[in-house]
């Protein structure tokens, strides 16, 4: 088929030229009725002025690619929220899309979202592709990641790349030293992925404050729960059939927490009376508990978002241009470290 | 800034011209680095032969758009699940985007899939776009309709729209049966939006079932929860200050429900012990609450995204041409209608 002229995109439409290129511009006013006749006829004609066109002449496609780890975790979810929030004023739009934890899904999904040609990235990485991120992100593409840290230090790469993250180490060591302070010294801890950085932080302020409580770290006392429900099912199921069961469970996500409250109800147990429980991360479930006394660290997941949108809008309005082909004598951009500080509540006991 | 060549990627990445065409279609081995450093390259050099180039001589983006109405509510992405999990084995990816079941950010939202030049548009619409809906899939776009129907009728238009979606009459109508033998006839209704399918046709079954039994729909026994859990709770507060508050709740989506136990949980009132909860939607957390007896429709959302992601490969895979500009000797090419019948159960009590 030839390729449509936007005359003819016009003729189809019954709309000036002018108006079809207000509607894809986004420019002007143009009645819906009318906007909706204009994008009939272009897809009709498969008419392609377009994505790539416009984002070549204005420079922008007005789309932030999100990239999350596992969308069916409300945490994640609420980040989106935050981000949305923000940048929709501006005229942005989000896509998401799901790597579930899997570093090869990750990386299909970043090379995607470079051929999609979004504006920025925000990324809540499954590790294991911090090379792949450097690259593009050296070569100009603007990541902002979010909640989860790279690996690899950066510094010598000439790769800016922004963070909006919580401190992790000090969030876990203050739940378990709460946790040691409420008389618990056999602690089962439901560990997470120790792949990525949040998964490896928590468990770090987990060792902290057990050795500053003059503690020993048991390995029999630790169980690997993936972040997933089912992976706090199965440690609530491992915990329960040793010999002398811990007094409390620590667990270093909401999913593996609401997985260990679904399985102690299930086995008839009570909380706090049979065992108690710590969770990095509220449980929204938690609240159908009477008097569980439940510990957890409050993540601001909708803060992170707002910060983060904040840090996708600097990044685009200032037109900070991170490619390598800028003025050799103008300094490197500083990457933005937001480092939220997070608090800990307890639910009526 | 000059277009840059094929040659020119391939010099800067330190491979062939084929090695590029092989990262760039997705066709035969290349090792993980060297992707990575050709992407890098594409990006370095802004590149583009590209997503519309390529889609344009495959005719495809391998790309599938889901617009959905709340992506807080795992019902949806469970359905997300579905599709991808169908979908991915043939090498397509999903792009989500969330409506916020506002119309005016769906019909942005459509707009911007075609823009991206998705393959197909998996939509669970929040109503009111029926007639973009039908322009767009009568100049071709490939749609399929998950679990809302549209309102207007299709059948002059032209326009091929799929359908899969569950019987929410049927679904209601049993549910609220169920309620009516348990003894239950002064029934509180946690309405959803009556703007969309789901929400008008519950709302039938509801009433089909309370006719049937020769009870009288009393509207002071219904309330306008808009399908949210803040909805589910401002609910409850009307109905516990009623003079005669009702014996049971029946609740028209899965956050509503949600938010009525937290509100019920919180004001001290045990659940059937002081009244009775009927559910459209599974509530995970429920499983929280010892012996509730909650009868709820057992909604498939794993199994809509199924049978959603067959519906896409089927009408992507046989090359189905919906556009007006086919053969017009050839017959129109049938919507399908995918209709699951939904089963109800009930918790331990």
């Amino acid at each position: 088929m030839a390729k449509a002229t936007i005359k003819q995109v016009a003729a189809e439409a019954g709309v000036s030229t002018a108006t079809i290129s207000r509607v894809l511009n986004s420019s002007g006013y143009v009645s819906r009725e009318v906007k909706q006749r204009v994008m009939a006829a272009v897809t009709k004609l498969h008419y392609q002025p377009n994505a790539i066109a416009r984002s070549l002449k204005q420079d922008k496609s007005f789309t932030i690619g999100v990239v999350l780890p596992d969308i069916s975790n409300p945490f994640f979810m609420t980040i989106c929220r935050g981000i949305e929030d923000i940048v929709q004023e501006q005229g942005y739009h989000l896509l998401f899309c799901s790597s579930d934890e899997k570093p090869e899904k990750e990386e299909q999904l970043l090379h995607l979202m470079v051929e999609k040609r979004v504006d920025a990235i925000v990324l809540a990485t499954t590790g294991g592709n911090e090379e792949l991120i450097t690259r593009l992100a050296a070569s100009g593409v603007c990541f902002i990641l979010v909640d989860r840290r790279l690996e690899l230090e950066l510094s010598e790469s000439g790769a800016v790349v922004d963070l909006v993250a919580e401190d992790d180490v000090y969030g876990a060591y203050e739940l378990t030293k709460q946790l040691i302070l409420a008389g618990h010294s056999v602690i089962g801890v439901i560990n997470g992925c120790m792949g990525v950085s949040t998964g490896q932080d928590r468990f770090v302020g987990y060792l902290k404050a057990i050795h500053e409580a003059g503690l020993e770290h048991d390995p029999a006392l630790l169980y690997d729960g993936h972040f997933t429900e089912a992976g706090g099912r199965a440690a609530v199921r491992y915990f329960l059939q040793m010999a002398k069961p811990p007094s409390a469970l620590l667990s270093f996500n909401n999913k593996m927490t609401f997985g260990a409250l679904v399985e102690l109800t299930e086995s008839g147990r009570d909380i706090p009376g049979d065992i108690a429980i710590a969770s990095y991360g509220e449980i929204e479930a938690a609240r159908l508990l009477k008097h569980s006394g439940i510990m957890y660290v409050d993540q601001k997941p909708y803060d992170l978002g707002i910060k983060a949108g904040q840090t996708v809008l600097h990044r685009l309005e200032k037109g900070l241009d991170k490619s390598l082909d800028r003025d050799a004598a103008s300094p490197e951009p500083e990457p933005i470290r937001d480092i939220l500080q997070p608090a800990l509540k307890t639910l009526p006991s």
